[in-house]
Parts: C-alpha cells; structure tokens; sequence
C-alpha cells in the first residue's frame, strides 16, 4: 500500500504550528511546547496574548504563520475547535490534531453533530484531522511529539523500532512505556474518535516508515472493517493486534469512549487471521509480540511448527518451560546424539544434557556455559528455535554472544524473563540486542513462536 | 497443624554455623558468611584454615563450637558433604543446609545412594536436613539469609509478608525478586532434592510462622501428595501453587532436576482444589495472586461470586477490563442509580458514569476525581469489588486514600497495572498500600477475583 502523502505530510511534519500555544504551567499549551523541544522542524506557536514563549515568537492567529504548517495542534478548548480547524483549513495546513473531548462519544446527538462539522471541513478542504479526543502523535525520528502528554520512546542510532498505533490516547501511552525497559519504538499514533484518520490510515502510514519495523495495534472501532483488514495485508511487516470491546459490555463501552462502532457483529477474528496479524489477548503481550515479530522477520522462513529446544541455568525454570511448550501444542525438539555429546561434555556431571538442558547453577561462576550449549544446540538441524528462561534479574551477562549465536545460525533466540524483578539487571540490555527477544511470560512466548 | 519444633529451631534459627567459611573472594563460603551480616543471632564460622573473617572468629571443626548450632551451612564439595552432615548431627546441630549437586538427580544409582546415606543420618540423629542440591532459606525477620544467593526479600517495618516455598532454589530466588517492586516477603524457603525437609514440611513451617500472611508455593516433586494436601488444608492461610511438571516432558525433567517424584498420575487439580488451593498456571502470577490472598484475606468473606465495578481514566483500558471480566465469567456488577447520579455530578461531562466508568483525562489534572468515583462505587451494595486498570506509570497518585476506602467498605480493590513500564513511577507505592492488589494482567487479576 502506498502511502497517502496527505497522511504523510501531516504526520511526519516539517512544521508544526501550536494553537493554544501557553506559558502557564500545567497548561495543555505549554505542555505541547514542551513536548516539541526537541522537534527537528520549524515550531510557530500560536497565541492573541504572548509575543513569545521561550526563545521562540508567538504568532496572533493561524492566518500570520510565514508559511503553512504541516502539522497544526489544537490545545484549545471544545468551543473554539471548531473555528480553528477552519482557520487550520484556510492556512492551507496538513493536517490538525484535535485533543478535546465532547464529540461523538456522548450520549448528546449534538456531539455527533459538531464532530461531523470537523469532519466536513477536513472532506471539503482536503487536510487531515486527527481526532478528537487524542492524545496526538509521535514520530520519534524527528522528534516531533504531537501532543500534551509525555510521549515515551525513541529508537537508538542506526537501530529501528515498533510503530505504536492505539485508537485509545492513553493505552498508546502506556504501551509506549515499554520504552522504559529498552523497547525501541519509532511511532506512537493515536486516533480517537477517528472522525477522518482512523486505525486504517495509521497502519497504513506506519507500513510506509522505514523506521518502523513491525506495528502494535491496538484498536476498538472503525467505520470500515475492510478497510483496516486492507491495511493491515497489505503492510508488508508484520502487525500485531490487540482488539477491545469483544465483550457485549466492552463494546457498549467503545461507543461511550470513542463513538466508534465496534461491528461487534462482524468476524474480526477470521478476517484479522485471514489479514496476516498476530492477534493477542492479553494487552501485556501485545508489546512483546510485536517486538519478537519484528526481530524475527529478519529470520530465514521455515514452514510448519517450530521444534523448540530449551536451555536454562535453572532446572525448575526449565521444567516449566517444558509445560509450556508442551501446553502451546509445539514439539520439543529431540537434540542429535552429537549434540547431546557435546553438551554432556561441557556441563558438570549434575547438569542435563537433555532437552530441556540444565546448565546448573554452574552457569553463574562459568560465563561462557550458556553460550557454548547455546552453540551446540542452535547448531543442531532438528532445532528450530531455542528458548531460554531467564531465572533471575542480574548483570547482563552473554547476551551479546547469544544474540550473534542466534542471528548466525538464523534461528530465533527468546529469552523468557523468569524473575519478578521484571525490569531488573540485565532487562533493557537484553531488550537491545537485535537476535534476541524478550518475554514476560512463557505462554506468551509459545503463542508467538508457534504463530510466526 | 502445629509447627514440629526441630523444623521451627532449624528454620528460624539463633545460631548459624557456615562450614567452608571463606575469605576468598567469589567463593560459595564468603557469600555466605557476607548474606549473615545482618542476622540478629549468632554466627559461627567454622574453617581449618582461617582463625577469623572480618570481625569474627573462627573454629576449626563443628566439635570446637561453643554451643550447638540452631542451623548449619555446609558450603563445602559434595566430596566432604558427608562427613560433615554426621559431625552436625554429632554437636546437636537443629538442621543442615546442604547446597552441593550430584545426589538422586544423577541417572547414576550412586547419587541416590549418598543421598539415602545424609537422610539416614538425619532420621538416626533426629537432625533435620535442607537439600542436598538446595539454595537454602532465608528467615528475613531475624536476618537469617542461609544460603550463598542474594536472597531478595523482606518486611516493612509493623507489616507482615508472602512466604514463598520453592523447592527450585532459582525459582524461588527469581520470584522473591519481586521484592523489588516493592512485595513483603517474610521468608524464602527451598528444599531441592526434598532427602529430608520437603514442600509439605515448608508449607506447615510457614503455616506458623506470624509474619507470613499467605504462601506462594511452587512445587514440581514430592514423596506423598497427601503429606502437601494436608498441609496446604491445615495451613490457616491462603496458599497459591504453581506446580511444574505437568507435561510429560516437564515430568521426565523433575526427575533431572530435584530426582524427585512429580507423580504425573495423581489427580493434583482435584485434591489441590479439595486442599483450598489456588492454582495458579502461569508462573508470572504466583505472587500477584499470593499477595492478593494475603491482603483480601482480611476482608468480610462472602459467597458466591462477585459483582465486579470498573473505574478507569482511560476509556480504552476500561474497555479491555470489561473483556476481561466477560471472558473470567464474572458479572459485571449493576451501579445504582444513586451511584451514577453521583459518578455523572462529579465525572466532566464526557465522562461516563457507568460500569465500566471512564474518568477519562480529567483524572489527571482532577486527582481527587478517582478516589471519589471510587467512593461512590464501592458504597454501592451491588458491588462487590473494584477494579481499577492503571493506565500509565507515574506519580503515586491517590493510592493511599484508595487503599482506605477500599479498607472501609471492606471490598477488594485491584489495581491492574496496564503500563509497558512495569516497575515505574508508583507501582511499589500502590504494592505497600493494604488495601490495594496490584495485578500486571487483567485476565490474572479476574481469575483471583473468581476464586477468592
């Protein structure tokens, strides 16, 4: 899918005009400047009453900017939208963000109605709206953070990351956390109401970021299923989904959140499978599995079931490991005799030379023991994934060494994060490394390998 | 069931003798001596080598000690195991702590012998044993950290903790490091190779020991199901258990592990169930579900199951909560309309004063807006608990005034942690509040709910 250049143009910006742009602390206005610090584009804050806000001059209305903006946030409140998304028109601007909230989400016809308006005037003058009630959007690359709320994320140099895109503001948000413990992330992108962009437009904007290499998406309702199935297929990197409101309860909830439709009644679940996404249930996974879908994308295909091999410093850890495996339907792969010799011939007498394989704790006086059984067992031909449960939060031990091991031998390494200290020692750098991935949850884990 | 006082002077001990104490950096005997620098009892190091480490002296055998020994730690080779196990037992010792690897988990014969050997010993003297093959315990309250690992763990000031039974000496270790996100814990208990002391013998122990509120146990193997089953129904207190070993493949690495029985054919759900259990599947939500035992334990009990309200000030995480009490087969509880008169008074005008209630946004510039919707839904006699998805990581919030008022209406109140940063800004805050669970799954938190 081509991307708009509507879209594209309004959200990864060169300019970004501020109305309600504000120096009073706490203020909508002032925490979208603030946001906008390290924006590598050209900012025009807009106000009637400041000259200035910082280093930067302030312009009186839209119609003064020296030039049209990209990107045009609205941090006014739901009165004066309207009138702003107009003069956002007349300024010849790409595209608006609009955070207030008040439209189609109440109960109130006349919600609906004024959230309509907003949505003509993008129909009739051909910029973007996105909104209301969002939180805005980042796109990391340039720094631009097109919201009030504390956008986390970034991608290191030379590295790429997920494209987070959330109907809902503050669940983007909090999926966007994961930047804490090291998830790279190149986009958070946020809908809302979805008056003109929606799930659909996003995915499809992120499919055309280089930056991004998988999306995590999650999403509550669309006007058109077809179109995001669409989207989605057509993509080109792997999508991961997280969809609210299957409940009866939970979709009557969307209508009061968003005044988007659920098509609760629509076959969501044949159509995203038939669509090529990885759908999750659990929102704590839908994270992880996007991660692990874009690190493995860069993998050697191979059909049918994956034969997991498993290798931990921690026997008990490995047992259970062993059930999950086994509880996902997957096989255990069955190590060569050669690769069984091999291990036996550099664990202690009490290790496990076995499938799970049990380095002991051994592991901890000998650093390079994971490693080497790690060798001889992504070297084996019956193995097509190596899991690795991670007992305990500590330094960051050989994950270097493993991810090589495993890009080398294009197999997928994850390491499943035992402790309970789940952002400990160790967590981000693991994060970091492109030939592994890092789970929270042994089932998680399973699901992913046995859907790649 | 009373606490076998040899078990209670092993356990919680007043003197600790380490055999092999050390001076040499990195070796099992220093770690050792260094986990007993803040024991409130006394310690004896017992060396042939040394005369003193740091400030305390030496004595060259077990014979030479003044007093019997509560508790020994045998940090020595497996070699002098033996030997040392009889000169414990020949100066009065309460119990051994064995560390060393290489008894029945061996496919050798020859490793179930010398076991047998140290439990004939110890059933001959009346001495109990931990191990072989075992991490050791750690008693916090005294100090009494008996084992060469970092043992994470301990209990605020006048408050009490989860006491987790591990028979894996790294699983316990790696679930007790969920003391740094703030979790009480009273004790860590391990038993590895069970020869003596096993799970059943942890859990009475445990059972009796005040500081602990619930036990969250993890068990793969054991001599008699029923010894546990009677233990865990005479415990007075709320057990979780994760059992590992379920599969076939998890079953034939028990054996590896601890060389101990996981007997595969014994109905474990049914008489776990019939016990008073809660079992829990997923290893991630042990002590989540321990630490909500221990805390709604202290409310009213009542019957049937409950009528569940959602407050959110994210409409999107609300969402997914209302999916996730459909999916857990809970009724979502019917608000009063007394209630939502009261939420819709104090909620904006977007907000929704229903079950799920969204008080969106607002929430975060309004911080009494939560607490008082709060209160309002747990006046209301329709409900029977709260929950309260916690959209993103950040300041502490009202998480005090919460936990009072959840306190006063006698009612659960979960807080299910929705962020991707899963240790940030106020999750240890709202972990140390009595009246607030802390839940990092939604799916988790309604299972506990279901069960309680």
């Amino acid at each position: 899918m081509s991307v708009d250049p509507t879209i594209a143009r309004f959200l990864d910006p060169q300019t970004i005009a501020v109305v309600g742009a504000s120096d009073r602390a706490g203020s909508l206005g002032l925490r979208t400047m603030r946001n906008l610090d390290g924006f590598t584009g050209r900012v025009y804050p807009v106000s009637r009453r400041l000259d200035r806000i910082g280093d930067r001059p302030c312009f009186a209305t839209l119609a003064d900017l020296p030039e049209p903006p990209d990107c045009v946030i609205l941090a006014v409140p739901a009165a004066a939208v309207e009138d702003e998304v107009r003069a956002a028109a007349a300024a010849g601007a790409g595209g608006a963000v609009v955070f207030a909230s008040g439209y189609a989400e109440l109960s109130d016809p006349a919600g609906r109605m004024a959230q309509d308006r907003l949505a003509a005037v993008a129909r009739e003058s051909g910029m973007r709206l996105l909104g209301p009630n969002t939180t805005g959007f980042a796109t990391f690359a340039s720094g631009a953070r097109a919201g009030f709320a504390e956008f986390p994320g970034g991608v290191p140099e030379g590295r790429r990351g997920i494209a987070i895109v959330s109907q809902s503001g503050a669940m983007g948000l909090g999926l966007a956390q994961a930047a804490e413990h090291g998830v790279a992330i190149s986009h958070v992108l946020t809908c809302g109401n979805s008056s003109d962009l929606d799930a659909a437009d996003l995915v499809a904007f992120a499919a055309g970021q280089p930056a991004a290499t998988s999306i995590a998406l999650a999403f509550e309702g669309i006007s058109e299923p077809d179109r995001l199935l669409s989207a989605i297929r057509d993509a080109g990197k792997p999508v991961a989904v997280l969809r609210a409101g299957r409940s009866p309860a939970g979709a009557e909830a969307v209508r009061r959140h968003t005044g988007t439709d659920p098509h609760a009644g629509f076959d969501w679940n044949g159509g995203l499978a038939q669509a090529g996404a990885i759908t999750v249930v659990r929102p704590e996974r839908l994270v992880e599995t996007a991660v692990f879908l874009a690190k493995s994308a860069e993998l050697p295909p191979r059909a049918g079931q994956p034969r997991i091999a498993i290798l931990t410093s921690s026997g008990g850890n490995g047992i259970l490991a062993a059930d999950a495996v086994a509880a996902a339907g997957l096989p255990l792969a069955a190590l060569s005799p050669a690769t069984t010799r091999a291990l036996a011939a550099r664990l202690p007498a009490f290790g496990a030379a076995h499938n799970p394989c049990d380095a002991t704790a051994e592991a901890s006086s000998d650093p390079n023991l994971v490693p080497d059984c790690a060798g001889a067992i992504l070297s084996d031909p019956a193995v097509d994934a190596l899991l690795l449960p991670w007992g305990k939060a500590w330094d960051a031990g050989q994950f270097g060494t493993l991810s090589d091991l495993a890009r080398r031998h294009g197999k997928p390494l994850c390491l499943v994060w035992m402790s309970q200290w789940s952002e400990g020692p160790g967590a981000a750098e693991a994060e970091a490394q492109p030939g592994l991935s890092v789970f929270r949850s042994l089932d998680a884990c399973c699901a992913a390998l046995s859907r790649r």
